[in-house]
């Protein structure tokens, strides 16, 4: 019979990042062996796992010879070489989640299809294989250009206003997608185990920063009625089955004027908009993705109290060895966590941590929230 | 100026079992460098910690020359030698918990002066040099006899119920201390500062093992009257500030039929009463302990929700490679959370890891801990 808690069972992460280093908070609570391959000598995952490999997460053969040193083989990050994975699956290994939910989710067009195709709501969304065949076609503007694959934090998104902006992209295969004007901006962390148990975290309401289009604030639970509050979890939980999705998968959503529930993009991973969960949740989303890979019963992803998380990333004008200026003042004010990612060099924009506020009354956190903003400042020494 | 977050900054710890390795979880949170020495060379905390080194924490020339690397140093464990950390001390080295509170605490008989001396409610005790001194002297039938160093989790404390079991008693200079009819083992939990910030957790209730005289379920909050809560918590902040202490102090206390509290023993460190907190505080007592022994503004002591700590410890009759039976029913229950230690060999009532589990109502999560106690064992594979 098989044994996860101190055996010899390997867990394999590809990707080093901040969302492998907050998971092996939760391996090491289980006590399971952990691989990790990253292609940097000083990910921050690199210390806490039992084994470390510098790689290239897009190299076939790279990800092939990793894959087979362990039982069970998880991802932190979509970009890794999914031809690897599925030759590991014919092989007989574990991949969670699957290539083929990878593949779906790694091309924005086959994203698109896929809701289209199992009647989930989303914009709606145009191919298109270069910059000509969507210079040459009409719209009506404005509307989204996405080119369909490397998008992240914000990459490879732009809002086109007129022909004018579409002299400039660059020339990729891309979507033209309907530019949806919102309410809400939400997301729903959906956990499915390879047995079909599934459950869902309460929705989350997302703020953005305006220029780097990466979330400022996520907060849990979202300020919306509970009618949508309910559409939201059904639709997302309806996404993660259709995928026969396997681990978490991070449903972002566009609440309408009209309270339509819009599926926007999904990422099959740990999520910033789940960070809030290792204070906030009964569970938080780095056990509950380790639960869902392994098989084990699903743990409950209800709220312990409200929560709130705010990204630490670096001041525009600063680049350089990091400083956390005022961290000291953000750690006096009520219910405050910082996490700090590992980063040594700050650059303008580049997520080095979060901090999470909790308080029985979310009002008071979002403005306990807004002052950790004001205050704390990533620079460089 | 001084950050601790992502730069050169050393902390050392003495000792690398369970307590430092959850301990680990939040300097890695901080990103705070890390320094572990322990005899072992399979110590829990070997991997997430930065640098290990593998000595005898009681030897005066290896801790010296560790606690020379490192800007703070702090222990997981008192079982260390005093006069290195005196004369790290006394080279100018930031040593929290100090020397002199380790002397206090590590030997019984001073330890029970110091109550005295202080005015701190606690069981009368006379100390004894040696066996043949207390054999001499005349008691009233029964009283617990302590050696006054090196007890540990019930070890070198007994119950004397007649001359008789003053035979067997070992020759150590020990302490007889008056037995104290108790309606419950109480403990609080203090975190203060170098600055003087001082806090202290709820009260929480211990139920201990019959046989193992170890800690089966901790309870918080109590299930006990505000008054008396309020009293324990007085109690266990004189300690903290009549020792000066810095860092954690765990604070063991007998509440007595007719509502008095008296000190039974400290520790000076996160400690096994606080393992709840990881799920059940807004500051768990690792990060605390980071927040005092770094003189950094403390965290809020009060509970998201209602938790229970069971320890899971090793099956009477099974001694070798170590297999939680069961440990996948527990996960289906509500609330609950498996924290495995890493120890690969259990022994009977081995320390192997804790569950915690959290509820709003702590009698539901009282009987879901039955629960988990009925299921789980520990034993050898």
């Amino acid at each position: 019979m098989h044994s996860y808690f101190s055996s010899d069972f390997k867990l394999g992460i590809l990707g080093g990042g901040q969302l492998g280093k907050m998971m092996l908070y939760d391996t090491r609570k289980y006590d399971i062996q952990t691989y990790v391959l990253d292609p940097s000598a000083d990910a921050p995952s690199r210390i806490a796992c039992n084994h470390f490999e510098q790689g290239d997460l897009m190299d076939y053969d790279t990800v092939l010879k990793f894959g087979q040193k362990v039982d069970v083989l998880t991802f932190e990050i979509e970009l890794v070489n999914v031809d690897a994975l599925e030759h590991l699956e014919k092989e007989g290994k574990k991949v969670y989640p699957s290539s083929s939910t990878l593949r779906v989710i790694q091309d924005k067009a086959r994203q698109k299809n896929f809701y289209q195709n199992h009647d989930i709501p989303t914009a709606s969304g145009t191919y298109f294989a270069s910059a000509e065949a969507i210079q040459h076609a009409s719209h009506s503007y404005p509307f989204v250009w996405k080119s369909t694959t490397g998008g992240y934090d914000g990459k490879g998104v732009m809002i086109i206003k007129s022909d004018a902006d579409l002299h400039n992209i660059p020339n990729v295969p891309c979507i033209a997608e309907e530019m949806i004007p919102f309410k809400h901006e939400l997301a729903v962390i959906v956990a499915r185990n390879p047995s079909g148990e599934i459950k869902t975290y309460p929705v989350v309401e997302m703020e953005f920063h305006p220029e780097a289009n990466q979330v400022e604030y996520v907060i849990c639970p979202a300020r919306i009625d509970d009618k949508v509050a309910q559409k939201a979890r059904s639709v997302a939980m309806k996404v993660s089955e259709k995928l026969q999705h396997v681990g978490l998968l991070a449903v972002e959503l566009f609440q309408t004027h009209d309270d339509e529930i819009l599926v926007n993009e999904v990422a099959p991973r740990p999520h910033n908009s789940g960070h809030y969960s290792i204070e906030g949740s009964i569970t938080n989303q780095f056990e509950q993705h380790i639960r869902a890979i392994l098989d084990l019963p699903l743990g409950e992803t209800a709220s312990k109290i409200g929560a709130i998380m705010v990204n630490l990333v670096g001041a525009e004008d600063h680049t350089g060895d990091v400083h956390y200026r005022n961290i000291e003042e953000i750690m006096r004010l009520e219910g405050v966590t910082p996490h700090i990612y590992g980063k040594r060099q700050t650059r303008p924009f580049r997520k080095m941590g979060h901090v999470t506020i909790v308080n029985k009354d979310i009002n008071k956190a979002r403005s306990i929230a807004e002052k950790v903003k004001e205050t704390i400042k990533v620079v460089a020494k």
